[in-house]
């Protein structure tokens, strides 16, 4: 079991069955507006809190550096409007394709889940990117680089699969958030278009990055043709 | 002519000719990386700077409260991806549908002067969502409510219609930003699902909307089959 705000979620959600998966999707929509509304600290009883009156209150959050707390604000915020698009779909809503070039829901669910884990290795533990180990390289490469692999691999999975991987990796960085400042957030280094980039615009990034997928996935299920 | 960052551009940059729309192109460029780097004060020779050593460096800005200027950076570079995106296309690029039902990129582009422009009138005049004058209804309703109309009407301009209408909008964001403190942006009414809802809330709505409709034009722009 994983414990995330008190809430047991079994570790193989994709197998559970169907009176259990109606129960989970009741969970699942608690933890959304509950990922929305505290950090994911694994099991602690209390932690530093994220909007905790309303998600629509972005700025600095107890426990946080200002500007970490504001940039976790935001995330939070997003990351809601993320998960209530989703919670619902089938495994053929996640899995379906408009063209043979686009991606599926699910596999852009599972791209948010590596672009979040692969930001975390480069300003957490300071590695620079893609100069990962070959292990890393191997368990993200697909839901990272999207495209005819992905959409080969990355099927057949229900929302539970990627809402847990979204919360375990959300948990991680909210951690790794909790235990950093703003001077951290605004180291920079080279990056995007070879400029100094700091950490608030590589995090900034994974967050407005994820509505980018969010305007797709909006349009893809407008057309979902099954 | 409207000045700003002392490039002037034509009024009706729509009925210029091929050799100066290249020139002017350059010019979007330059301003494209310009509206990154420095914020539009108008004509104002000197103002407050918004990321000036890299639009990539996201965090306070000389000029304005740490929290508005952070926004601001996010916003900055947020549009330039944007107009980076776009600033090559035609008219029958910027006008092409993937279906009956898809928004132009034009509308969408349109759609997000119309946001940024309703939003000012929200949170610098005070004004609710809604209840502005019916004449400001009828200059936003169809960019902002896209769909059917927007598709009927929006349509046969060339980037630079829409650029303008981008830069002479965030114009007015940065004026309104500079004249404001992190008090402003904290104050909030109950406004996404009558909760309560920040000044900085709904401007980060603003600029991950944009990155919203990013993740679409994106999708259109390789899918045009013209």
């Amino acid at each position: 079991m994983i414990c995330t705000l008190g809430v047991e979620i079994p570790i193989h959600m994709n197998k559970i069955n169907t009176s259990d998966r109606r129960q989970f999707l009741r969970r699942s929509t608690t933890l959304s507006v509950a990922m929305a509304g505290l950090p994911l600290l694994g099991c602690m009883a209390a932690g530093p809190q994220a909007n905790k009156d309303s998600i629509y209150l972005v700025g600095p959050q107890d426990g946080f550096s200002p500007h970490v707390g504001s940039l976790l604000s935001m995330m939070t915020m997003m990351r809601h409007w993320i998960v209530e698009g989703v919670k619902d779909l089938s495994v053929e809503e996640l899995d379906y394709q408009i063209d043979d070039n686009s991606n599926s829901i699910g596999a852009m669910l599972y791209h948010l889940v590596a672009t979040e884990r692969l930001y975390q290795i480069n300003t957490f533990e300071g590695i620079p990117w893609g100069e990962w180990d070959e292990e890393i390289n191997r368990k993200w490469q697909i839901p990272m680089g999207l495209g005819e692999e992905a959409r080969k691999e990355i099927k057949g999975h229900d929302i539970e699969f990627y809402l847990k991987k979204l919360i375990e990796v959300r948990e991680a960085t909210i951690k790794g958030f909790s235990e950093r400042d703003d001077d951290w957030l605004m180291e920079s280094v080279s990056f995007f278009d070879n400029q100094p980039t700091n950490n608030y615009c590589k995090w900034f990034h994974v967050c407005e990055h994820e509505s980018n997928h969010n305007g797709q996935i909006k349009f893809i299920k407008k057309r979902i043709n099954l």
